[in-house]
């Protein structure tokens, strides 16, 4: 891998990553495909379309479900999804540590019940290291324990050392598994997780620790977990300088629109969320006069696109009052078009994020571009 | 409209439909959008994609959901879709009669409540053809009643009878529409609907009394309403001499691949059905080897697509595996594909039919492809 810097403009950061899977341009908003597709009836050939340039699956639904042992004997994820792009898996530790039932945290990994039938399942970092290789995933993340919030100190200062073991079994791990003759990717890549919660102090030192061990990239975990935006802001004030500024930075599971401009001005250049596809279900769609609920009434006889002048699929062929029409009909296609509208908008937000680092106007678009995207529509059209 | 014969091969027609929405080259297959959208997420902008010439829109839904005069005041139906191709709609008469609770057949019409939230609506020939005007589409059909299956030679006599008298005031009302000043499409044409079960001699007689009075095209009503294929096809070959060959001929609601096949042989040119769309989002896809069912186990490592060759977005992109993993998993996605493919068959099937009536090959068409849609997976594979 390959990670360089273009531009910088005070702390945002633009910059381009080399993979076997081909150049990701940062700030970057990963696509969330839980299970090898994107929610809302949305195929890899619809993400060609959109500006996509990395997907996220997850580890835990593609094991639980098809599984990966299946997925590596078809040639891996990219050949299952037909996408050849580049791919981030999770560990599958999130997921274990949300939707699993009764869990136990051990030293060695986590014994915990399947979400679908309930099966024992046993997950630990080298568990989460041999799926995500079956997986052949572009870039694997390391498996960590993201801790209750809240939670004492003393919980959370054991759950980050712990971390710490598992990220040394990891990354020994992930080596063994690289140099295998049969790896789907022998060149997948490793990004380490900061945790840590809002102690700031257990932040800065767990992060001051995984950078010496020589990760691909850095993700911070454990925020948009419950604490405040403010709060959130704070932790990356203090963390991103205590990770590396020649790696990846990568924010997990952060969010609205105006979440990523304020990160992105932090240092972080990798994003994923399920908000545009989760919200593009329930018929919101991002606009840059606000977020619009296409089940008001207000719409039914509205023929304008959702966005003027937007190129998504959705606009350049139907109105506001179709689309209306079709959520309210329950069908399928309303949703569709919906999450194929916000996805455009995030993709196209980074290109916008990352035209203006380069041209270090970051601070005046961002302005503008928060403006617009917390916009109350119903005021802006009056 | 003008109606243009370009070849026979037997009994079957191979014509060209001049509409002020462009032509239509029959037999053609009509795709069934039941409220303004093919089921499955499938959009107008993916229908350009997989062939479709017509799209039929159901006149009692759309009446009852969101609104034929919303419609119209929006310009119509096909600019509320997005669709510059022609539309045919149906009278409602069917929906009335199978979908709605509580109703009472008068002269003057159909009472009933709707079954979305029960309210009083009264649908007779004039209030047909005023939405199907609403909405403009390009083919309006006549109101009738689809007679229950089965029924009394005396119950059968008196709705044909009343039926004729319907069509009567359909012309009439829709000749007043037509030359409305506001009118969505005042070229909009009537298709009168041929009833009487499996009465030979009163389908017989109905079908010479209608073609008597001139409309721009028939269709055969009533049939695949639960009496066997082998009825069906002999309904056919005795009530399709009774209608002009120099017009449309349109069969409603039919059918399977197997049943097209058959009925264009009988002289039929228009048809329309739910199969492609509800059996593709059950995951039974048609291929020219049988049908087949992508939830079944044997599935799961098949890296080919649904067909070999296929050209569909589903068949240039995705493999078996792929698409029975998004079923198993819930993905809308998986529907999609199912029903592009289906409707991309059944589209191309089509257009394998005009090629062969046009080459006077039809029979030895028929009987090859008859085979290979009708052929066991499992056998051939063997
Ligand atoms: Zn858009
Ligand atoms: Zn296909």
């Amino acid at each position: 891998m390959k990670y360089q810097i273009l531009a910088k403009d005070g702390r945002a950061k633009r910059a381009v990553v080399e993979t076997v899977h081909g150049t990701i341009q940062t700030p970057v908003f990963m696509n969330v495909g839980t299970v090898g597709a994107i929610k809302g009836a949305v195929s890899t050939d619809d993400l060609r379309g959109i500006g996509t340039q990395v997907e996220l699956s997850n580890t835990y639904h593609l094991h639980v479900r098809t599984g990966d042992k299946l997925i590596k004997e078809l040639g891996g994820l990219h050949k299952f999804m037909n996408w050849d792009r580049p791919i981030l898996t999770d560990s599958g530790g999130f997921q274990v540590f949300s939707l699993a039932g009764l869990r136990k945290i051990k030293e060695e990994g986590v014994y915990f019940n399947s979400h679908i039938d309930g099966h024992k399942i046993f997950m630990g970092p080298e568990e989460s290291m041999q799926i995500q290789s079956n997986l052949g995933s572009t870039i694997a993340m390391a498996f960590d324990e993201c801790a209750p919030h809240p939670c004492t100190r003393e919980y959370m200062e054991n759950s980050v050392a712990r971390t710490v073991r598992w990220l040394e079994r990891c990354k020994a791990e992930m080596a063994r598994l690289n140099s295998l003759p049969d790896t789907v990717n022998p060149h997948q890549l490793l990004f380490g997780i900061n945790q840590g919660g809002t102690f700031e102090d257990i932040r800065i030192a767990h992060a001051d620790t995984i950078s010496a061990m020589d990760c691909d990239g850095y993700a911070i975990g454990g925020l948009a977990v419950g604490e405040s935006h403010e709060e959130m802001y704070r932790i990356l004030d203090v963390t991103v300088p205590h990770l590396p500024e020649n790696k990846p930075t990568y924010l997990m599971g952060v969010g609205t629109p105006a979440n990523i401009l304020e990160s992105v001005d932090r240092g972080v250049d990798f994003f994923d969320c399920v908000y545009p596809t989760r919200n593009g279900r329930h018929g919101h769609v991002y606009t840059n006069h606000g977020k619009l609920n296409l089940f008001n009434e207000q719409f039914a006889k509205d023929m304008r696109p959702i966005e003027e002048g937007c190129q998504c699929p959705a606009c350049r062929s139907y109105s506001r009052a179709y689309i209306r029409h079709l959520l309210k009909a329950k069908e399928m296609l309303g949703m569709r078009l919906c999450v194929l509208h916000n996805l455009y908008f995030y993709n196209t937000m980074m290109t916008e994020i990352r035209e203006a680092i380069e041209n270090h106007s970051y601070a005046e678009y961002k302005a503008r571009k928060l403006e617009g995207v917390t916009g109350n529509y119903k005021d802006k059209q009056n």
